[in-house]
């Protein structure tokens, strides 16, 4: 754990520079749009230990597969989000002596990112090995209202010197990504161009073609009538330009650097050039100051919907705050090739790709933060690459239809290359139809479902009619060779998980089939078209009927999978402090066949068929499980948490709560220099929604039963729900829901239901 | 399948040039003297495809490890057999052009690998573009007699022209892996010298600092009066000599080559450039007519000893001659540092180090054809690796001088990065424990039990003791997380295998510390500094009495492992040709969830521990398990042979025999061209004498039950047992054995008890 940034209820501040945390501080101080985004990396030269990032969504690099030993079904490549162009540099020289928060000697450094308005501010007073003192007050933005703007304003002052100053601003395109597998230059076809005002830089990415461009203007004033000289900047990789000018003491001068990104994504590439000098003179005319306010109000809507204020801990409101705008930054749900990577735009690791957390964790979130269409296009990602699944169960020998979609993934092909993973760990299968379920139950639109929802959620029953294998032995439907959500455990046999969530698959397969309320002609061509018939209908039937579950009848318990209780059940509060974490102390097949659970598995079920279990049954499995998981994933307490607080564990709920709420600003597993844990932070927004607020979705209504931390004096949220926007306000003594506006809706508050329209205030 | 070499009872023939066959060839044509070996490649420069290998036993190099994703607990390096020094090259120059079987018009060609003499001899007849017609006789060896010299002689023969000619012959250390893992030169400190006689180079491997040098010396006459002139080669990694001379038509000459090779594990490597002066000179004097008869005069004894005759099967014959023949060639036991890599000196592939096929399958060969130390130095050598085993189970928790040996291994560490493989691979460690009880029982060198075996078999027993568990659910010891010898199933519960021979190794360890014949004090010494205490004695005997065995009771069944009747159970003989081998056209996880069998498992310990079980079972369990094994691994074939033989299935027993009797001179499975299976080729070997002849080992007695498959004559096999030599002899009428010499022993012949003294003679 390392806690250095102060608290605050808006802002992210370091005080004092912190270079043995500088990784962490980058990630911590990233900024995104959901378009592209970029770490918290220095403008001036900085030579100190840096990971420097710049990431586009959806742009990605193939990057050829690294073994040990090869087995038969890997992918020969790992699609990974590539370090774009760097923007960022301004690098200022004095003299001789270029300013270096390295090498110089550092007077004061703060930096703030206001989350408020989508700034990141950083004043640093430097002294120079020549006596100079070199003072630069920066600020920069990406623009959430025009995802293809950024902005960088630095204000500089210099005492004690008199002579040569210039400022190199730069576009950087020699960025390598450091976790290459075989240290390769992922772009090619770099073309530059300046002009009299601006730079320009086009880069290819190999093998994909994808195209990025930059550009950028620089403008600069003095108090002073100063005369600045400027000089272009043409390397291979490189472009941009050098201002120098006279400085006399105490001079002030103000820089600003306007930046274009754009991606083949978005805008044709052969009009890059073009539309970068269009956006760019805009910007300039427009002006940073202008270009601020728009970011601020664009990000006060994003706070309207989406913000969780809590009094009385400054600590909590903080984290919280710090997530829900991470998750803003990183998606925005205006493009439904987009989705959300494990660490957004804030590092290189896990390649930026897909996983099951979007639709196990992110999901929620941005339906109740967001207007439908942004959920819509996170289920819509998933239809789009039905092909793909469907392609890759065949690799595995699946035929007829039956999807199996990517443990990992950019563009809806396979990326990961670890037996136990990608070919077992297919639960992930079950959460992408739960994805569609939860989209179609929370917004209502039921339409989705013949139009695209259906044909996914039966590939993937076929997947799982398929996978399901026939057990003399057990008279019963068995799943053999599996890895469940806790990947501590792998290749087992009937993980009660996954098993449970393909017999939920099939059955919400069959009731969507046969719901009354679909349009029949429309649903008779779809299924002529799926080739579905009676006799697949039966075989699911049966399926749904004859699952197999491991159970204990003695305990009373679904077992997590066969023979788990051959295993030595000994609770992680009997374990010493030094076999933790156990993946870094103790070997994999020691982990492997010990009781220790990475994250809710049987618990995960629960938790997402939560009507399907009594209280009781609930309770006794949480007390059964939890005792033994290790949480050594961040997706693992969020779930554990809301269970709690729906058993009516207050206290229980808050402390998993706290396990990942400040997970990120205080480098709580010392792995945040590699980037934020994004997709576990919508599980910390869960916690507090879903755990302590109760929210629930029922047909057609939204569900509350909120209690409050005794730590806090009170909480309010904000969710959206069939086109209405509510706020929720929790303290000690009541609970309150406000209809703010939008549409008439249905509300339970504590198992009562209502009729709310706008201004409607119920309390209870 | 390439079947291109003809049949011959001695030989092996290659008759016309293959070179879409070459690598292949190279593995079958390999040389070796158990100190060092070296693939068929050619002498003559080849432009074509080629693997060129040189290898010293024990001599390896720590390759850093790849991996996709890290596991703790996986070693950080593979130890692997480098490519050595190539002392072969002699490349011949006519005019401006270098021959080359590549791009030059062969003629003809064969080549003929003389397994009774040790001897490679070569014929090409080449025309060159210039017109030249070149005739070259080659003929080499690697010396058995002085496992530290070899020699090359070529007579060439040009015709059709006149003009220069040169011999360019040298020491060529520019050599590298073609399965580095990160194209690294495995090698430092290149010294070449060059003196008027001899050429000599000294290496040494990076990081391991081992010594390997090599020294040639060239001997050249004419018949008829020709000047030569020599010069000296002298680059960075090579050094050698040129012999230019004026051709005149059809004049033929003689070239020798005398090679002395050295490394520092035998050698001091300072005086390794004096030795090999002294060594080559000396080899000059011998001559190599001369040397040429010491190999054949030492591989007349090793035939006398080892040799299996057939009658009636010419084919058989050769295949199995060409076993014997590598087996040989690979390990000679003079050496307790070295052992047997699944590739023998044939190629790189499996790095050259050392499986439990050498406990499993080629201790059985050197105790029935070699003196006793040859086989003593292979239990020996894990003796030697036994504090490195000690560690290896450190690193994965285990404690109390509780031992892993490794997967793979070089030196005692382990090589191995493959999880399911490295650490759950277990069974490994009981064959250890078993080719201690396999030496002493057949060699009765029962002192060697408190002198080493003990300690061995003691620590793999802790190690079971620990890595068994009580599962208050069955009641019983149970051991989870394994990969049984079936390494088509990853990560098990209780592999029948593992846990059998797991509670073997304690019995026997139990039974050898109270076996009345040990001499007590030393007894008291030993366990004493093992710390083996009542309590300890105990506990084993306690696991010993409640291992928990997967069982079907109905079907009176031991199962592969626990849930193993979940699975579809369809006999291979269902499964379409397109499906086979499975490892190259099923995904992994489908193969984990088959019913299919790499290679024998239950009936591995069914073939270790027969006397354990009445016939009826295992007819029961063979019935069962067979017609599922797909014997995907070339170790399978020869237990089902020697069970199936046990059974009195003469026809299934031969079916087997058949499946690997020609592995590699047959090129049944595609990939000779890696090398020879060598280890594999110690099963065949017991195909025919244990499966076959029936030979057993009993308490101080050999036991032979033979009969001969219907498609042979006759065979015969030598085998040694407790310093007598016997002869047995097998046709259709009867079964003959004959005592060559050496010391009395008792016989049992079909059931019958012999006493045998040299001549004696037992007919049945």
């Amino acid at each position: 754990m390392h806690k250095y940034l102060d608290h605050h209820l808006w802002k992210i501040i370091e005080k004092g520079f912190h270079p043995e945390h500088n990784r962490i501080s980058e990630s911590v101080f990233s900024l995104g749009n959901g378009r592209f985004g970029q770490r918290g990396n220095f403008e001036e030269k900085y030579s100190g230990d840096s990971l420097s990032g710049n990431y586009f969504g959806g742009v990605y690099y193939p990057d050829k597969t690294r073994v040990g030993w090869w087995k038969n079904g890997y992918p020969e490549y790992f699609a990974k989000v590539l370090n774009a162009c760097n923007w960022l540099p301004i690098h200022i020289k004095v003299g001789e002596e270029v300013v270096d928060l390295h090498t110089s000697k550092v007077i004061s450094f703060e930096r703030e990112l206001n989350m408020k308005t989508g700034v990141l501010d950083r004043t640093v007073v430097l002294e120079l090995k020549n006596g100079a003192q070199v003072s630069a007050n920066w600020s920069r933005f990406i623009s959430m209202a025009d995802d293809q703007i950024a902005a960088i304003q630095l204000q500089l002052k210099i005492e004690n010197y008199s002579g040569q100053v210039s400022i190199r601003s730069f576009l950087d395109g020699d960025v390598h990504n450091q976790d290459a597998n075989y240290d390769e230059f992922f772009w090619e076809d770099v073309i530059t161009k300046n002009s009299n005002e601006s730079s320009k830089i086009s880069m290819t990415t190999r093998k994909t073609g994808f195209v990025v461009s930059h550009g950028q203007l620089n403008t600069i004033e003095a108090e002073k009538d100063v005369t600045f000289s400027r000089s272009q900047i043409n390397n291979e990789r490189q472009c941009g330009e050098i201002i120098e000018w006279k400085h006399e003491k105490e001079e002030s001068i103000l820089f600003t650097k306007y930046v274009c990104a754009l991606s083949s994504l978005v805008e044709d590439a052969h009009s890059h050039f073009d539309l970068i000098d269009e956006k760019i003179l805009t910007s300039k005319h427009i002006g940073f100051n202008k270009l601020k306010e728009d970011q601020a109000k664009k990000w006060e809507n994003k706070w309207e919907w989406s913000d969780i204020f809590i009094e009385g801990d400054v600590a909590a409101q903080q984290g919280i705050r710090f997530n829900i705008f991470q998750l803003n930054q990183t998606y925005t749900g205006e493009d439904a090739r987009l989705n959300i990577g494990p660490k957004g735009f804030t590092g290189e690791k896990y390649g930026g790709s897909t996983y099951w957390d979007t639709e196990a964790y992110c999901i929620p979130f941005y339906l109740s933060t967001s207007d439908s269409h942004v959920a819509k296009n996170l289920v819509l990602y998933r239809y789009n690459h039905l092909d793909k699944a469907i392609e890759n169960a065949e690799k595995l020998g699946f035929k007829d239809g039956a999807a199996l979609y990517p443990m990992v993934t950019m563009n809806g092909e396979e990326c990961h290359n670890e037996w136990e993973i990608t070919f077992e760990e297919i639960h992930r299968n079950g959460a992408i139809a739960h994805g569609v379920y939860d989209y179609i139950r929370y917004t209502g639109d039921r339409e989705y479902m013949l139009e695209h929802g259906l044909e996914v959620i039966l590939a993937i029953s076929r997947f799982w009619a398929q996978r399901f294998q026939w057990s003399e032995d057990k008279n019963a439907y068995v799943m053999l060779g599996v890895t469940g959500p806790n990947e501590y455990e792998n290749n087992v046999n009937n993980n009660w998980y996954t098993n449970y969530i393909a017999r939920w698959t099939i059955k919400y397969t069959l009731e969507s089939i046969d719901d009354p309320a679909n349009n029949k002609s429309k649903l008779i061509d779809l299924l002529s078209k799926l080739q579905f018939t009676e006799v697949e209908k039966q075989k699911l039937q049966h399926i749904t009927e004859n699952v197999y579950f491991p159970m204990d009848d003695k305990r009373n318990l679904f077992l997590q999978q066969d023979g788990f209780l051959d295993k030595e059940i000994i609770p992680v509060s009997s374990l010493d402090d030094i076999h933790k974490p156990l993946v870094e102390n103790w070997s994999w097949d020691r982990i492997l066949r010990s009781c220790y659970i990475k994250q809710a598995d049987v618990l995960q079920g629960m938790y997402f068929f939560e009507n399907e279990f009594d209280k009781e049954t609930i309770r006794r499995h949480f007390d059964f499980y939890e005792p033994i998981t290790v949480h050594e994933s961040s997706l693992s307490p969020c779930v554990h948490s809301i269970l709690a607080a729906s058993l009516g564990r207050a206290d229980k709920a808050y402390e998993f709560y706290l396990q990942t709420a400040r997970l990120d600003l205080d480098d709580y597993n010392h792995d945040t220099e590699d980037g934020c844990h994004t997709t576990s932070m919508a599980g910390t927004w869960m916690s507090i929604v879903q755990g302590f607020g109760g929210m629930r979705i029922g047909e057609d209504k939204i569900i509350f039963n909120p209690f409050i931390p005794k730590e806090w004096d009170s909480y309010r949220f904000h969710v959206v729900f069939r086109g209405a926007r509510l706020l929720v306000e929790v303290n000690e003594k009541e609970s309150k829901i406000t209809h703010l506006e939008g549409d008439q809706i249905s509300v339970v508050l504590n198992k009562k239901e209502h009729s709310l329209s706008q201004s409607d205030i119920i309390i209870k």
